[in-house]
């Protein structure tokens, strides 16, 4: 993997690791109080916006995984309830059904940096790639490339340690979603990178690691690694049935997508970027 | 408090509790990963459905706390993947926005018991009150009456103790939302016993206890018994100015009032009930 150039640099799993996995993997899970977390969702594209927290360390620094330009009003407001100081607005990719929230909320809270990948050829004040770490305060999250639904999908990870949260949390993007998978069919996409993407970056997670995607159209939450490996319809099977599935969707035209995909590749901030 | 009369009798908080307070209430909190937890919304009527087992337990005993009918297959096929013996389909109060899977649930699983409150005047298995405990495996939920949004309605609250989740979980229906409360103008409500009932009954709880209620609408999943005693616009103000907010809501007429909370007295299965 590439050497970090943000913040942290990556390194292979520690023993601390090997130990949590030992000694408190039984009876009793470890789930360190310093991660404040929460799940928000936007109804009209059904959107999952996360919020992630550090409250033992001083500043509370805090991140949000694909806000909505629709709820930037209702999480800043929830940031600012809960006293934390927003440092970095993420996406796991170019959405192509909303408008993403990040440009939006870097113009009302100053000091916030976007974050998307570089190979989404996007532009954000963080272009991170698979192996990069992203700190906040003494919590981080892995960054696993996960192309197939666009070329530039990430699925952002917590970290492996005994001082990280456990279960750990992968937000999928989505790559993965709670028994389905996104579209392959536009952005890039391709039905053999997703299921490459998925059984070697998501599924080699321990099988306890919640899932949390960013859609879901049924009223799911959240899964786990180890339920989709058993009950996900379509990445259970082979590749071949697999490609078979995704090229046989039939789905319309995604409505939003000419809109979206061109403001979402300057954080939502479109006409401004014209006019620059 | 009453005698217990299911499964388990009430007591008061035990020493193992206080030194649960004392040791763990620190850097580390612990939460016992026997307890499988779902939160799940069924969109329409913004209803928030909760699953809950004890997975330690060889039965893997499950409940459902206030199912819909239209996500009634949703939430079994769940169950059935998690491998999990529902056990109870509980209702927090009479719902007049939406109809109770209850009655779906107890047909489609033999040996559900349907719940809930003595004061709700409804038809079900069980008929709990204030200071029942309700047990799944090893894990239990106190009832705790909080009327107001209706005259039945209550508050389960995860056990307290050191084999049971921490943070604790109220599962507070429509008497405390997150940043709001229930209408109080129908089904017995009074604007005064939800005030005294929140007051007593939730804000009582340790400030980290989770608040998990029956709706959201604007896609907030979770808050906590401390944000909302600092931050609820509605219960933060002394009771005459809430009582004063609560007479001028001007909200419409519930839609679905006539249809549902007849069918909602008899588990959602009104047609046989009329026929029985
Ligand atoms: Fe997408
Ligand atoms: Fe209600």
């Amino acid at each position: 993997s590439s050497p970090s150039r943000f913040l942290s640099s990556s390194k292979p799993p520690s023993p601390a690791s090997n130990l949590r996995s030992g000694v408190m993997t039984g009876p009793m899970g470890v789930q360190p109080p310093k991660l404040v977390f929460r799940q928000l969702f936007e109804k009209e594209s059904s959107t999952y916006t996360y919020l992630l927290a550090d409250v033992a360390h001083p500043d509370k620094p805090a991140l949000l995984i694909d806000p909505v330009d629709r709820t930037v009003d209702r999480d800043l407001s929830l940031v600012k309830d809960l006293g934390l100081k927003l440092i970095y607005a993420m996406n796991t990719h170019v959405h192509a059904d909303h408008i993403t929230g990040t440009g939006l909320i870097k113009d009302m809270v100053p000091g916030v940096k976007s974050v998307i990948s570089k190979a989404s050829h996007s532009k954000a004040d963080l272009l991170i790639e698979a192996g990069d770490k992203i700190c906040l305060g003494s919590l981080f999250l892995e960054v696993r490339a996960t192309p197939g639904h666009t070329l530039g999908c990430v699925t952002y990870v917590t970290g492996d340690g005994l001082d990280q949260p456990y279960p750990r949390m992968a937000f999928t993007g989505d790559t993965l979603l709670i028994r389905g998978c996104g579209r392959t069919d536009f952005q890039g996409g391709s039905s053999s990178q997703l299921y490459q993407s998925v059984h070697s970056q998501i599924f080699t997670l321990p099988k306890d690691t919640l899932v949390y995607p960013a859609h879901d159209y049924k009223g799911f939450t959240v899964s786990t690694v180890g339920e989709e490996m058993l009950y996900n319809p379509r990445l259970t099977k082979d590749e071949e049935t697999f490609k078979s599935i995704m090229e046989n969707l039939n789905l319309p035209y995604p409505k939003m997508i000419d809109v979206a995909v061109p403001a979402n590749m300057v954080c939502g901030l479109q006409d401004r970027a014209a006019k620059a």
